[in-house]
């Protein structure tokens, strides 16, 4: 079953535009990663707001990426561009 | 510039399944909209919550879907499911 990822992020106001060009080179090994259909970054710069939003062949192809990126800590490397939590939410596709 | 649109809608949590089942049939309406690139149902049964995820060629074709939806009351039928009110958020495609 295809799943969907999306992440919701508020980055420190004034490190908006540093979070999406760091976020951005992360964008094309993210839909060159197996079972990846989609991925795209959504902006709303005057709330300071970013989401990533990826669709997945299934779950087993979304946690295999999730796993790669922790181990590379890329997505500790984002956190000193965030302000709050990130709030991170799957869903299957209807 | 492409536009997105990420609307949330937590339902009552009895009438779930209408709400999927609702929205459902206006999806190939929204993809046959003029300037629809995609058009996406995303479920979180378990949390009773839905979103619906679009992309548009602009914000001119986004705008004119919102208002043929509206003035059809599409809208105002799906609030009979819906528990909170909904999470309507616009982004640029980064």
């Amino acid at each position: 079953m295809k799943e969907a990822i999306v992440v919701t992020i508020n980055s420190i106001p004034e490190l908006f535009d540093e979070l999406v060009a760091a976020t951005a080179t992360m964008m094309p090994e993210t839909r060159a990663f197996p079972g990846c259909i989609e991925a795209h970054m959504l902006l709303a710069p005057e709330r300071h707001e970013m989401v990533i939003f990826q669709i997945w062949e299934n779950s087993e192809a979304q946690n295999a990426y999730l796993t790669w990126r922790a181990e590379r800590g890329d997505f500790e490397r984002l956190t000193e561009f965030i302000e709050d939590e990130q709030i991170f939410r799957t869903y299957t596709l209807g």
